[in-house]
């Protein structure tokens, strides 16, 4: 059973905010192993590789091989449903489309003084894209990643995932292949970050590394954050349904599981104005969760962490779904438009009564790489721009130096720096 | 004397290569003092504020008071020089208006079969903003960090800043009251960071914390990453000059110096075509070391980290260029915009003969919070985009939600998530 809070309760703000600050994960500690690894793979290379392949995965790369060749390519098409193939081709498209539209451009101009500005944007050269193994080993993920970078421009988009026992899901290389990813190496874990931020015999470094791991993977990619760029470190997911009742209970509890049955920690929350329509979901959700094969996983995330608000009415919600910034936001009200516009902090939402947050995971066409954990206060979920980098650009005449001379020489000198004053001064024979 | 290299002789990639990866900087282990600080802040709030600036900064803020006051304000108008007001006013107008190009549309459209998808972009609720005391408290920087946060439309941008013997320097609190900040306190440290990630009776949390400061400041903005956003790690900053031999000696070793006097750990490189313009640029720069008041700062980051590069043809530097990925690239070639089109990584590109990098540093209008330690290959100095996060929009109605039905369930089914399948079909009775 997951928790009922009602706003109209004298105690709702204290255990609203002890709602909102409940941990959800325990990340181990690890990262001195981690930093075993990393050193070793950087001082052995791809020896290491396979040592750490044959210990943690049970694959002997010695004789597979640590990149995979166009032939287990194909061998991956042939060993996959071809409607699936067809899937992924066409989210594929969805998302190719989607993301082309968030393509920054460059700015030049000049301004009334004569000085020219700027900013240009190029892409990132090399890319490293993490793709668990195992249940976790999601190909719309890897479409997800994927393609962003390929429509950045990004030239070398490299994949490594471990092959456990040997195996790789026919359908992450199919995706990847789809995607446009120019190499693929079976290789996992904290090692597999250290080959990508330092490079090893076979597998040449790239400058950014991202995409979601086990606790080993989100420490080696801290450790080497620096040496390469990383994006946002995944926590668990969470998603907000706010509904009046004017809904189907059971599509509501259909996507409140959805959530659920990804993890243990994940977090499905309803808000609703109507309290007998909060208990006809619970309800919905208890009847359903027996229908799941992860009905084990699906339970405990909705009795450890859901939560049904009621609020008195949409108004009073906001400031909540602000506080909440979900991952996921539903909203599930007759004039959703109306809400949303006053809404600040959430990763994705989704408008209106037929938009299941599950479309956005697959094949909406926007990205299901999205930030956790009430990061959508302060960061966004990932995009073109996270694959590009920006360049300023400043183009001075002799005309522009004189004239913006003697206020950057008058900073300089009150900062103390005088060799800044004289690298302008020296020009004008100040 | 800085190290020379030169792309002709037989072991330069070797050298190069060993150049490009020698540490500048070695960062002391401060992880345990700071959690000890920040758990400690987080428990005793405003005391622990208290204690720790009596401790550290020498200053009494029982009875100075936790926050600047207006008066204070009015107080350092006073105590600053009309000049440097003014000079900081122009600076702030120039900032504005660069930035102001930077934000960010929203986009909203239809897509061919009927599906609405959008981006939107939010202010950061409320930032932080740290300042160094001492003789790294730059006014300027006030301004580069503040101004786009004013931009983006951040409500509550604060600042932080340590009264070393009870003082702040006037310019800082005369730049954030420029730049728009709406709050000051006289906190440094740790217990800064501390409080504007978790609280204390007098200061609010903020959504992100940005700015540059000590060992400290750097792993406390570590630490409490996830709670808050964080800006990029600043490290030791670097200036590039690419320069043919029609060029002034002297104004190049002024920009290097320019460079150099910063901080030790500082890095002024030189790449030209002509060995012996790099020798009188190498002179120049020892006969303007001895005039300076940092001689002996400048002097070690020259002797240390200094060099000269020489190539056979500006062709053969590109590569060089895009690896060193420098903070700084200043252009000083005949034709810099056919260099600038060819080059892919570099903070800022400072182009033609007459654009000396200090422009850039203080009024130029681009900012002067950079990528640096070769992190421009994967990362952009600061924009407006760091004060504004984005959330995906989808919108569909049921004949869109048929149509893209299929492929989302075969997708949920091939992942071996029935319940994301089940949200899906549960609404079109499938």
């Amino acid at each position: 059973m997951a928790i009922t809070l009602r706003q109209s309760d004298a105690d709702f703000e204290k255990r609203f905010a002890a709602f909102l600050t409940t941990k959800r994960e325990i990340s181990p500690d690890v990262d001195a192993t981690v930093r075993a690894i990393i050193d070793d793979v950087r001082s052995r290379g791809d020896a290491a590789l396979i040592d750490y392949s044959r210990k943690f995965d049970r694959a002997d790369l010695g004789t597979l091989g640590i990149a995979v060749s166009r032939a287990d390519i194909d061998q991956a098409y042939k060993d996959a449903d071809p409607a699936t193939v067809e899937a992924l081709r066409f989210a594929r498209d969805r998302i190719h489309s989607h993301h082309a539209r968030q393509m920054p451009r460059d700015d030049r101009y000049v301004d009334p003084i004569g000085v020219e500005l700027g900013s240009r944007w190029t892409a990132v050269e090399a890319v490293g894209l993490y793709v668990p193994g195992g249940t976790a080993s999601y190909p719309s993920s890897v479409l997800m990643n994927a393609v962003p970078a390929k429509v950045a421009g990004v030239e070398r988009i490299v994949i490594v995932v471990p092959a456990s026992g040997g195996v790789i899901n026919p359908l992450v290389l199919v995706a990847a292949d789809i995607a446009g990813v120019s190499e693929i190496y079976r290789v996992g874990g904290a090692q597999a970050v250290a080959a990508l931020a330092y490079g090893t015999e076979t597998i040449r470094p790239v400058a950014k590394i991202v995409g979601p791991g086990n606790a080993y993977v989100a420490a080696a990619k801290r450790q080497v954050f620096g040496t390469v760029g990383i994006d946002m470190i995944a926590g668990p997911s969470e998603v907000l349904i706010v509904a009046d009742s004017d809904n189907d209970p059971d599509w509501l509890a259909a996507d409140l599981l959805a959530q659920a049955e990804h993890d243990v920690s994940a977090q499905s929350i309803l808000i609703t104005n109507d309290a007998a329509f909060g208990k006809s979901v619970e309800a919905a959700v208890e009847r359903q969760i027996k229908l799941l094969p992860r009905a084990e996983t699906a339970a405990a995330s909705w009795r450890d962490f859901g939560a049904v608000i009621v609020v008195d009415d949409f108004d009073a919600a906001i400031p909540l779904i602000d506080r909440i910034a979900a991952e996921h936001l539903e909203l599930a009200v007759d004039d959703a438009e109306a809400l949303l516009g006053r809404i600040r902090n959430a990763g994705a939402i989704f408008v209106g009564k037929h938009t299941p947050e599950v479309i956005g995971d697959y094949v909406g066409g926007s990205n299901h790489v999205l930030p956790t954990a009430r990061s959508a206060r302060f960061s966004s979920g990932l995009t073109v721009l996270d694959f590009v980098k920006r360049s300023s650009i400043l183009k001075l005449g002799p005309d522009q130096l004189r004239e913006l001379a003697p206020a950057a020489i008058a900073l300089a000198k009150a900062e103390g720096l005088d060799a800044h004053a004289r690298s302008v001064a020296i020009r004008l024979n100040m």
